[in-house]
């Protein structure tokens, strides 16, 4: 048999029998026209897609290759190496093979008829030298630059995508629920973290959260315990941990966790690429006083935050509103990370990325939306005693919001 | 106390306490003369480095930040958050806070006194958008393509290096002899490879492989039984695997391996950022004739390969003599992938990256030299039926080479 029709039964046989979902028609076009309409305010005729989640957000596949969105007319994909699983993932027409980035004027004018005056591209990722050979290609078009237009049309979720979000909940509650039979005294907190990865791969985890920015790497779970918990890494968070070594300093270490440390576990899940995040405290032996009180707080910040939560609350006026919370329970020095690294947002949009918006940070003052998903997180931090926290990832409703993490809220004390 | 002297304390007391081995300060300075040697040839004044390994590799931190390389004179070390973590973690002299892309010209003035007529970037990686505002902020530069700098100095490797990839390579091993004891009937790919993960973990890997690209993604291991092993994706390898979902469409999935099926499981681990990758077979109950003549081949190929390797060595000419074996043995149709998507390399350079230098690979006639490491990788995929192959990774020595990845090399029948 031809290959080409070997590979379309044979994965489509395989990926139905495990439960693979594609993204409808339907779906993709409501997309599509979210991405036009903002193309028609800025003026952009078409716009060139590489980056990975954009091309899974506008044609369901992950494929290498090119998305060529014009402002009019059906886009065209472009695949580089497996035209026959593109085919079948995507739910797109016209979906053709391409050898190299030389060969986009090529193709566009071959199916699309006429090259762009100008062409959007994502400015925030796209690597000079891709830039530079696109410039020369398409001397005649000026490229802009069309980041924002992912931005915005991300931001609210649909149905389907709020669906797929649940179901990475639902991932991070089984985690958590075994995590119990798991931890136990004397266990390096990497060992714990691997074991509870396993688990949520085992359960349909596709094991990498992403973040869109060049350097950012992470375990998909943190797992702190005691002092590793008040080291602070490279990335904007409270904490980050000590890691393996300088190369991967962040996370989890070799580190063995004792009785009555505060166990931090931030975990995320992902299903389908839609991602939840999520923390809860474990300890074994009950911990001190003074973190039990912090964890509390943790608590009373996030149900004041969550309180303001509905179509049009500001964002940052949310920041500030657990700021001065925090402040009146006194962990100004400790809330949200060390004295002199406090970190400045208590949430953060997510979907396909970790850094979608909105955020709930200073410096973000623009209203909530209906349909828009966070992860709100409110964290304490004492330098060489550890970190205490909560997270959960919520959608906003007409009314007010609804949780996407349905782990139980309490310390899991072993 | 101060919190900038107290995590200094802390810090080291933990990452020394967990065998956090920090690059001295020889090791930086033999890796910068060999970029200033670059610079030199290139006539390029300075270079600008953003990415996280290239940052590791000649300063010893991954702290989010840049490093400022002038052609002479000392380096600067920029650093945006955690400044006395990267004072511990680099043996620069010169280590400096930074809030923004935008302070660059004042610091550089600030301690080099004079800003560059033209500048070096990493072009294949660097966003289009930084590249704009550093054009804009350094305005009487010329930015040019540094690329090059990194992928010549790090093609050979220092003996301190070596050794951290022999220490990825050592734990790679106890990966593989634990797998036996979990292997068993039943399981999913993601259930047995997820294991596979907390064990290297609990070892010391750092949970990530690298490799210098936009848009690569994948699990640090494949697993793949069967069917799913004909299955080819994104990446340019000759097998994908099914992957989990659309977003994620790689490696291990929910299938359950089933008996006589050969499982392929291409492991990567990472040891202080230095990798060793490594492919082994498994079963349950013994495969088909078919299969282990194929995986006779692929060991044959391999010995066939590895007879050639020494310093001046064609690497295309490998290459090619590996194709001629496969043809003369028969599997001209199925070796390196499926009919259509065979790929043309048989070995990828490793270190920090998966993707360095030397590719023994078509178009790739350049000779190897003593201290480049690679990964070489015979691989004969059967569609519907499934894969088979075996990888190791091997440094080029002045009469011959090493392995670096000492697992037993048979197939492990359960």
């Amino acid at each position: 048999m031809d290959h080409s029709i070997w590979i379309r039964k044979e994965f489509q046989r395989l990926s139905h029998s495990l439960g693979f979902q594609k993204i409808p028609s339907m779906e993709i076009e409501t997309r599509l026209d979210k991405i036009r309409t903002w193309m028609e305010t800025q003026g952009i005729e078409s716009l060139l897609v590489v980056q990975k989640m954009d091309l899974y957000y506008l044609s369901g596949t992950t494929q290498d290759g090119f998305l060529f969105v014009p402002k009019e007319g059906k886009p065209l994909l472009m695949i580089k190496r497996e035209l026959e699983r593109a085919k079948v993932e995507s739910p797109l027409e016209d979906i053709v093979s391409i050898q190299s980035l030389r060969d986009l004027p090529l193709l566009i004018r071959k199916y699309r008829k006429k090259l762009p005056k100008n062409m959007g591209l994502e400015f925030d990722l796209l690597p000079v030298r891709d830039y530079l050979k696109l410039q020369e290609i398409f001397s005649g078009a000026t490229l802009r630059d069309g980041s924002a237009a992912f931005r915005e049309a991300r931001k609210i979720k649909s149905s389907l995508e709020l669906g797929l979000m649940r179901k990475a909940g639902e991932i991070g509650k089984k985690v958590y629920e075994e995590a119990r039979e798991i931890l136990h005294k004397g266990m390096t907190e990497i060992e714990f973290g691997g074991l509870l990865e396993a688990v949520a791969k085992r359960n349909g985890h596709e094991g990498l959260l992403r973040v869109r920015s060049l350097n950012y790497e992470a375990y998909t779970w943190h797992v702190l315990s005691g002092p590793t918990g008040g080291i602070v890494s490279q990335s904007d968070s409270p904490m980050g941990g000590l890691g393996l070594s300088s190369a991967f300093p962040v996370g989890a270490s070799l580190k063995k966790m004792k009785p009555r440390e505060p166990i931090l576990v931030d975990f995320g899940t992902c299903y389908h690429g839609y991602q939840a995040d999520q923390t809860r405290m474990f300890s074994i032996g009950k911990m001190k006083r003074k973190l039990i009180d912090a964890y509390q707080a943790c608590c009373d910040i996030h149900e004041a935050a969550l309180e303001e939560v509905r179509p049009g609350a500001d964002c940052e006026a949310i920041f500030q509103k657990t700021l001065r919370l925090a402040r009146k329970l006194g962990y100004q020095d400790s809330y949200l990370g060390p004295p002199g690294l406090q970190t400045r947002f208590i949430g953060h949009g997510i979907g396909l990325e970790l850094n979608e918006l909105p955020f709930l940070a200073q410096g973000h003052s623009y209203p909530l939306e209906e349909g828009m998903t966070f992860a709100i997180e409110p964290k304490i931090v004492f330098p060489g005693e550890g970190a205490v926290g909560l997270e959960n990832t919520v959608v906003v409703r007409k009314h007010g919001y609804e949780i996407l993490t349905p782990i139980e809220q309490k310390i899991f004390q072993i």
